[in-house]
Parts: C-alpha cells; sequence; structure tokens
C-alpha cells in the first residue's frame, strides 16, 4: 500500500499491516459466520473463541502461570487508575508508589481522590523525569507497589524491576506490554490499555493474580469490581468485542509470525539502537532521556531549537513519516515505535535524521 | 452479497450493510490520512472531526437543545446503572425508578448497592414484566425518575413517557434509542449502550441537559464523572475510538440514507406490524407482550411447544435467518428488528412463519 504513512503515533498507534488486511478481509462475513464481528453476539460460540483465543495467547507469550487471570475491561488505563485502589487496598496497609510522570502522577492522584493512604516512595520529578530512579524502597507494610512500566511522554522505561519479595508488584504497562519478555510472578496486577501495542483503543487487558481477588470488596459497583470480569470471562455485560478481536489478531501476529516475545524484544531493540545511535552520532540531536533509562518504544529527541523541531516534524510528514511530535505537555520530537512499527519505517526514519542533519545543521 | 445472513441478534446485532462496506473500504487508509482509524490520535484534527460529527448528528436527529451535551463513555449501560446515582443524587431527594424487567431490575440494585434511598414507584414484575405499567406516580420530591425505555428481553417498550414536570426523567434507551423521534427535554438524562441501534459494542452514548452537571459531586473518580467527559468532549482520556467512528457512520446512515427519525420509525412500525400481525393471525405462534405494550424492535413470542420452538430457530438459522432464540432467562422465540434490520429481512422471516405454521402446525 504506496499510500500508507510510516506511522510513529504514541497511541492510538500503528498496526500490523497484515491485522488490517485480516480485518478488511472478513468485515462483512466472519469465517462463514455470514455477519461482521461487528454484528456478533457477545455470547455466540465463535466470539467466545474469539475472547478464549485472546486469553490464551496472552498467557503462552506471557508464559503465565495458572495463577493469572486475564480479561477485558473497558475504560482504558485511566479507569483502573481509581478500580486498582478501590480493588486491592488492605487495610491499614499503605498504597506504595513510584512517579516517574504524567501517568504515574495521575494514578497517583486518582488513588488519593479515593481517601486512600498513599506514599510516593520513589519519584524522579526533580530531574524532570528524566529517568527512572534507582534503588526503590519497597515497604514490607504496603499493599502493592505501583509503577509505571514505560513513560511514553518522557521516553523512560524500567529495563529491571524492584525486588518487591512479598509485596505484590502493580504496574500500567500500556506502552511496552508484549514489547519484551519479563517474569510476571511477583505482579499482583498488570494493566495495559490497548492502543499502543496489542490493539486499537477501546479496552484495557488486565491481569490479576489469584490472590489479588481475595482482597476484592463485597459491596463495589458490578461494573468496578475484577472479579465480575473474572467469574464471567470478560462477559458481565456486553464487552469491547471488535477491540478484544482485533487485539486476538495482533497477538496471533506476534507468536505466529514474529514468532514470540523474544524474537518482539530483538527486533524492538535492534530499531530502537538505529534511532539512538543516529541520535547519538554528533550535537544536533539530543535525546532526552538519561541513557540508563531509555524507552524502547518512544524515542524523545530535541533539535537545537523549536524552530527546527517544527521544521523536522512538518518535512518529515511531507516524507511520509508521521506522528513526530512530541507530547503537547514537554513539545520536542519523539518516535513512537511499538511493536507494530518496522525496521522499514525506522530505517526511513534514521535516514531521514541524518538528512535533515546535513542539510539544517 | 449472498453469503450474508439475515441477522435477528439483540445485540450486538445488524449494522447498515453499507456502513460496513465504507469501514472495509476505509480499513488501510482513512480518506487520504495513510492511516486507518485503528492507527489514529485521538488529538489528531480527522478523529476531533469524527467526534464532532456524530455529536452534531445526534443533535440534529434528536432535536436537542443547546441544554443538551453528548459524550461516548465506555462500560456500556452496565457502567451507567452506577454513575447515574453516584452522579445525579440529591441529598434528601429519594431516587425513582420503574421496574419493566432484567435491565431496569440491574439499574435498581446498583443504585441499591451504593447506599442511595431507592423507590421502585411502579413495576410490572406481578405480571412477568409483560406490560408497561400505567400511571406511573411521579413523586416531586424525587431526585430522578429511572426507566427503561424498550425490555429486550420481555419484548415492551413505552409508547409515550410519563408527565414528569419539574423531575428529570433518566432512561436507558439502549435499544431504541434513534429508532423514532421523541421530546428529549423532559429528560435530564439518556444513556444507550451502542450496540442494538447504533453501532458496534464498546461505548454508551450519553445525553445530558445541563443542568444535570451541577449535582455532579467533586470527589469522584476522574472516569466515572460526567464533567469530565463534558469539559473534554469525550477525549478526557483515549475513548473508543473505532466505536465512535461506526457510530457516526450509523447516524449518517439514518440521517442521509433513510432520511431522519420519522422516516426510520415509520419503516420500524411497518416492519413490527407485519410480524405481529402474522403473530397475530392464528392460534400457533402466541406474543408474550401485552399487545399495548408491544415493542417495535424486539418481538417476543412463542410456539405451542419448546421442541417446536427449538425447531423453529433452527430450521430459520437454516434458511438465513439467524440469532431468533428467546433471552436463556425466558426462552422462547424472538425477532430483534432494529433499524438496521430491513423490511427484506422481515418479509423473509413472515413468510418463513407462515410457511413454518403450515408444515408443523
Amino acid at each position: 500500500m504506496s499510500n500508507r504513512v510510516y506511522n510513529f503515533n504514541p497511541g492510538p498507534a500503528a498496526l500490523p499491516l497484515q491485522v488490517l488486511e485480516t480485518i478488511k478481509a472478513e468485515m462483512l462475513d466472519y469465517r462463514g459466520t455470514g455477519m461482521s464481528v461487528l454484528e456478533m453476539s457477545h455470547r455466540s460460540k465463535p466470539f467466545e473463541s474469539i475472547v478464549n483465543e485472546a486469553v490464551a495467547r496472552t498467557k503462552r507469550l506471557l508464559n503465565l502461570g495458572d495463577d493469572f487471570h486475564v480479561v477485558f475491561i473497558q475504560g482504558g488505563a485511566s479507569l483502573q487508575f481509581s478500580m486498582i485502589p478501590m480493588n486491592l487496598s488492605v487495610e491499614e496497609r499503605p498504597l506504595d508508589y513510584v512517579n516517574t510522570g504524567t501517568w504515574s502522577t495521575k494514578a497517583i492522584k486518582e488513588a488519593k481522590a479515593l481517601g486512600k493512604s498513599v506514599r510516593v516512595v520513589a519519584s524522579s520529578e526533580d530531574e524532570n523525569f528524566s529517568h527512572i530512579p534507582k534503588g526503590i524502597k519497597v515497604n514490607p507494610d504496603s499493599a502493592y507497589l505501583h509503577l509505571t512500566s514505560n513513560n511514553t511522554i518522557k521516553g523512560t522505561q524500567y529495563h529491571a524491576f524492584p525486588e518487591s519479595k512479598s509485596v505484590p508488584l502493580v504496574s500500567d504497562m500500556s506502552s511496552d506490554i508484549m514489547s519484551r519478555p519479563f517474569d510476571a510472578r511477583p505482579f499482583g496486577l498488570i494493566y495495559a490499555g490497548a492502543q499502543k501495542n496489542i490493539g486499537p483503543s477501546g479496552s484495557a487487558m488486565v491481569l490479576i493474580r489469584k490472590d489479588m481477588l481475595e482482597r476484592v470488596p463485597e459491596n463495589l459497583p458490578a461494573m468496578l469490581k475484577y472479579t465480575s470480569f473474572v467469574k464471567e470471562n470478560s462477559l458481565y455485560n456486553t464487552p469491547s468485542c471488535f477491540v478484544i478481536y482485533v487485539i486476538g489478531l495482533v497477538l496471533q501476529w506476534i507468536e505466529e509470525t514474529i514468532g514470540g516475545l523474544d524474537k518482539m524484544a530483538a527486533i524492538n531493540r535492534e530499531k530502537a539502537d538505529l534511532l539512538y545511535g543516529t541520535i547519538d552520532r554528533g550535537g544536533f540531536y539530543r535525546g532526552t532521556a538519561k541513557k540508563d533509562s531509555r524507552s524502547l518504544m518512544n524515542v524523545t529527541f530535541r533539535l537545537p531549537s523549536e524552530a527546527l523541531e517544527a521544521r523536522f516534524v512538518s518535512e518529515a510528514q511531507k516524507e511520509g513519516l508521521s506522528g513526530l511530535k512530541g507530547h503537547r505537555s514537554v513539545g520536542g520530537c519523539r518516535a513512537s515505535i511499538y511493536n507494530a512499527v518496522g525496521m522499514d519505517a525506522v530505517k526511513t526514519l534514521a535516514d531521514f535524521m541524518v538528512a535533515f542533519e546535513k542539510k539544517a545543521g
């Protein structure tokens, strides 16, 4: 498709072309059912298979044990900011949070708004969130330790998670889930808005360790209780069916076309290395995240002036490189190179960066 | 498309073929943007236009004044069951509900679970929810009067709404929104899961009258406050972008292809008349809703025996008539004939019913 741009959007973001082509091919008749997946009952056998397959693929890809449930909940990561403290609090045990930027800050704010006892145990705010704090303190009395595995706005990412011992980790992995393998066992709960690495917007994927379900209070609204979703295999009410279908297709692509998370991670590393190498080769581009905390998903950088940044983004757009403007809260440039952004896109961008520097530098 | 079935699903349900064809045609490249609508930033101009157009069409179709906001909220009608009492309660004013079946019952349960003072002012439970109660009492001291405009399971529908005077009506219109014109002015809030008359699953449409916003408490979680959605034009966080896009296409179809809600209502009336006429012509089929409360959206009926019902559903399926089984909680048969189910589908069903009766009756 020569009219498709290279899409570096931060989310909603690029999807594998193969997935879009499948959606297109199946749009009027989902696999001989005589109807679109958009028209199919969520209680039908074909849709049940869609959910079950997406769950099974998630478990295989992340190597999850039987002690993990996988559910799909509407409302994005933002609703999870409230659901987590509502569901996973334990009396007289404070909720610990690491603050690494905008999304952590919002998660902390929502927990506090519920009147919970919240402790910020580490933060890189005093250094403009340019890195992931080191030596994060784990308090054995806390109900959980919450962290944001990847900061899309500042371009930082955890490359190892804190040793939390008996304290369950809880993580927002919206922007790097399925981008690399990791050990899920220390996590009590992992959540991810789908629209970056695993699908379109409209559903969060939530992984919950079974012991966490014992914490869920009886008196919460049904739609805000993890147990409602777990008991009914994400079908307590009508879920975001189409989004779950696309998530399934993306997971199939990771598993069968790419070949799993080790291979996905290697490709992602190669993509990021090429861009960071291009940034580091001279003084024209300047990476904004500290090197030990650089994200493999969101490569943030500045040019010598805001005028050059604006020109860079606009000339790139003309060359079919889209979505390179930094987040409105920080400015600069950002290339989001999630799973579905191919090496061809990243090479084209690196070449463009070199050419732009020659011309403007 | 000869391989498409006639789809009588109760929801998710049939969509206009024209809408599905547009989605298909635009899947890889949304109107020259070089990307799929699934890959597009919710903060981009093209997506802003999608939201604004869906809102404008809603206002035009329902003839809403400037005192109404239109927002899109994830979580379906089920989350609204909780958000409404959370947001619209007024101190010392009870919440009044009419109980006309499963969905009303759930709405009542969620309001009670929040500890609210709930009054059920009318109910048809003692007659198996086979009709809409008459002479519903409106208490001037109530914060609102909640009703479910159409009961998908029992096949009943309000053909007029109670005179509520200063008490705002609140209605779940999931299964009949945009099927007929009505006067929205007495309503403080109207909500509808999209997956029956206006789109696929994954978003509720919520219409809120401006004076209701004054009731919203400050201390609610951001994602559960109507004001968050109103202030940010449904973009407080990433919404269910694709669903909003499809809703826009369905509304465009109603407005431009059908010609508005008066015409839509006439077609719906004609479809329902044909089916109810077929049911009433002899003693073989028996409508389960009382005649004055019959739904134009969900035609529920029984056959002389459960064995015949099973055979009816299975033979219909073989003839390409899908989704005719009654809700698992009540049995029997049900033909859901929402907006997108055409007269051709209904005629084919009526002919099948006559032929089946001849053969089996």
